[in-house]
């Protein structure tokens, strides 16, 4: 009898904490769906700031603008974090066109982040296309000296994650310029990682690696329409001759910040949950989705626990990162510090992949942790985010390490990710506000949950 | 041991009939994202002809077109089926300004559809606002007579899925100014059906019922932004005046046509399967997301069976509706010949909620077909397709009857519907390419299901 008498109470407590966990997602997307700040913010990072390129001005009123909204949520700390950072910038507009049979074709084209400067007057040689950097190197020297590596592997279309086509190409920007330049090659052209075929090109980071200084070669992204045009011209004509010219230069490390906001833990306040995504982003568009939306729906969830009166157990702290698309020296800082510092993190929480509606997290854990976590999902499911995966939780949060700690990445729908992404495209308008709020909320959830349940 | 045998048998049919399904759909996908034409048949009808309103001449172009398109993929049959469509026409822009303390001050309205116009100088009376037909039939004519009624209830952005906010407003676009002309009011002003705050005036039919002809009164949308301006002023002023004019005519009713295609069923030729979505649009925008992209994803469907040699065993009917928007008189007409002709339907799937990213199905069915069909929903996981919940399938199918028929509608992301529908912001720039192909790759796999496993 007593056992069945525990045994309803343990019901009743299951069902409680059910209909408690249900009752406190409800209000934490109701409230974030109906006074929310987060659009807002990311109106005046996006449209009044700009972009946030490591090291420029703009980065800095970035970091000004965000901590000083954060002070005004009332929070038990803000603070920055000092970050050294890479400056590089573009310079002048890019020019390109394809010499072919007497006639210039003007193509779109931007420098590739680190990427050097050609020579002033612009760089012209022929082109050897390539649909990566095996086929290049089974080329070898002889093919390749001299000449511009035209990297034209496109993204495929049949994954359902626009993600995986992106991850089967982007050696070719990452590494394609330090790769022909040991073949000697006197510049890179790749194409642009899209799956729109249009006139805009994307940038993002080109690293030379260990390559010696005076090896170093200019790379740029061609649009995906001028990719078409380059590649279909060298079937008619192998000899024609590309040109480019962009004066992008990389100056003196500067002085930069990571934002950081806490609501200290009322029982555990040395358990830390982090969430946050980067502060900085590429300079052609104004980073709205990559990834001014992942900060201001990290800084959301501490205004949504504010507004709701929930007092987390745990220490709840926001991160906006610097430097994630040129380098990550903000996440090395954090990780860094919080080493000095003897922190024990046992969570972190990050949205990278744009303010689109929320379909689930990739979730960077054993499988035990995993297992814990996945358990949640019913309580999402009411708001349509059903998938949750074993997978890759972010860049910022990367070097984070803590005796045991589960870190998760919020995944939107990503099928209209690469249509902005590093490029002029990433733009406020191509946000939708209540997407935005949606994944703030999803994320608010995840961290209420952990925090309540713990991981242990 | 016989029978142990044959569960053996029965295991490896299952798992090769499951093989065999998991085969087809990715064929399907990867066949629709990778070589499709739903894309560029949308830049056509969108760019090309243009909004498609009921008995105007770019219907007309889009019944031509769409033939003609469906012709060309070697159907068995293609043809027209006569439908008799009302005329509504929009005329000059309409105009309107809120009269407050000797200022006047314009706002964004557009007439509704089937709405009468104003007098020829305008109309100006002062205004009573309410939250819905309820509300206003308690104030009583004493309150109404003589005013402009402002129907003011907001769609509520606490529900997840924006179509149950939409349902729970629409009622005052519909009907409201036939209740309110019972009540004697002169016009009436509906807040746009839209969770966007902004100056964009969304149309849709307003319905006179049963009224006499000389009690109409005219009936026009306000931007969210003016409605919101309205309110705040009317909470200053009750007194303030309320001018709008407009110029709408309902014309004598034309000839005009479903656009009707198929494929004969291999084993059972007279059992029907129906995919479509509606030609006609409003005149605001035209038409992509409502609903050419309902009827490029149908033509889709066949295509893709063409183009994989699949022969279904059932006929399968590609159906573009005429006249969702103000009559429905293409889905009366499609279920009226249906009958004269004793067909026989066992399947109808509408897409007509937008071209974005599919999430499941709203399927129309008993319980038990039901259930057979969501049987189905693993094959579609690996597509993120994930909901298939009972609800409404689509207005256009809405009256098809048949001795055994299951609807189904395709359920999109609906976070930005509202953003485009019935306004002049329904265009083709905001259609993405894959996430208009992904739904026409989850029709196709329904369609093939269905066809292969039958309902009975």
């Amino acid at each position: 009898m007593k056992k069945i008498t525990f045994l309803l109470l343990l019901c009743n407590l299951a069902i409680y904490g059910q209909s408690e966990d249900e009752v406190m997602l409800k209000n934490i997307y109701e409230s974030t769906l109906t006074n929310s700040k987060c659009y807002d913010w990311l109106d005046y990072l996006s449209n009044t700031i700009g972009s946030r390129l490591s090291g420029s001005k703009s980065a800095d009123e970035a970091v000004n603008y965000t901590k000083l909204e954060l002070e005004k949520l009332g929070l038990d700390r803000v603070y920055l974090q000092e970050v050294i950072v890479p400056k590089w910038v573009r310079g002048e507009k890019e020019r390109a066109y394809i010499e072919n049979k007497g006639k210039k074709i003007n193509v779109p084209i931007c420098a590739l982040g680190s990427s050097i400067a050609t020579p002033k007057k612009g760089l012209k040689a022929s082109v050897i296309e390539v649909r990566g950097i095996e086929e290049m190197n089974e080329l070898g020297s002889e093919k390749v000296k001299g000449k511009i590596v035209f990297f034209n592997r496109p993204m495929t279309p049949i994954h359902i994650e626009t993600f995986k086509a992106y991850g089967g190409c982007v050696d070719q920007r990452s590494s394609g310029a330090r790769e022909a330049a040991k073949l000697g090659a006197v510049g890179v052209i790749v194409r642009s990682m899209t799956l729109r075929i249009d006139d805009y090109p994307h940038t993002g980071n080109t690293n030379y690696g260990d390559l010696p200084k005076d090896m170093y070669i200019p790379a740029a992204a061609i649009s995906t329409n001028g990719a078409n045009l380059l590649s279909d011209l060298l079937k008619e004509n192998q000899n024609l001759q590309f040109y480019f010219k962009q004066s992008c230069e990389t100056h003196e490390d500067v002085l930069s910040y990571n934002v950081v906001g806490e609501i200290k833990g009322s029982v555990n306040p040395d358990k830390i949950m982090v969430v946050g995504g980067h502060l900085d982003s590429w300079d052609l568009g104004d980073g709205s989705h990559d990834d001014g939306a992942g900060c201001v729906q990290s800084m959301e969830a501490l205004f949504t626990f504010k507004k709701l009166g929930y007092k987390p157990k745990n220490t709840i702290r926001v991160v906006l990162f610097m430097n994630e698309e040129n380098g990550n020296r903000g996440g090395l800082k954090y990780e860094e510090l919080s080493n000095k510092n003897n922190e024990n993190h046992i969570f972190a929480l990050e949205s990278d992949a744009g303010g689109f509606t929320p379909r689930g997290f990739s979730i960077d854990a054993n499988e035990a942790d995993f297992e814990k976590i996945t358990k949640w999902k019913y309580l999402f499911e009411p708001y349509l985010v059903h998938r949750f995966v074993i997978g890759h939780a972010g860049v910022d949060i990367g070097p984070l390490k803590s005796k045991h700690i589960i870190k998760a990445g919020l995944k939107p729908d990503s099928q209209r990710y690469f249509d902005h992404h590093h490029a002029a495209t990433d733009t406020f308008d191509a946000i939708n506000k209540r997407e935005l709020e949606l994944g703030a909320a999803t994320m608010t959830s995840l961290l209420y949950l952990v925090d309540k349940y713990g991981i242990d």
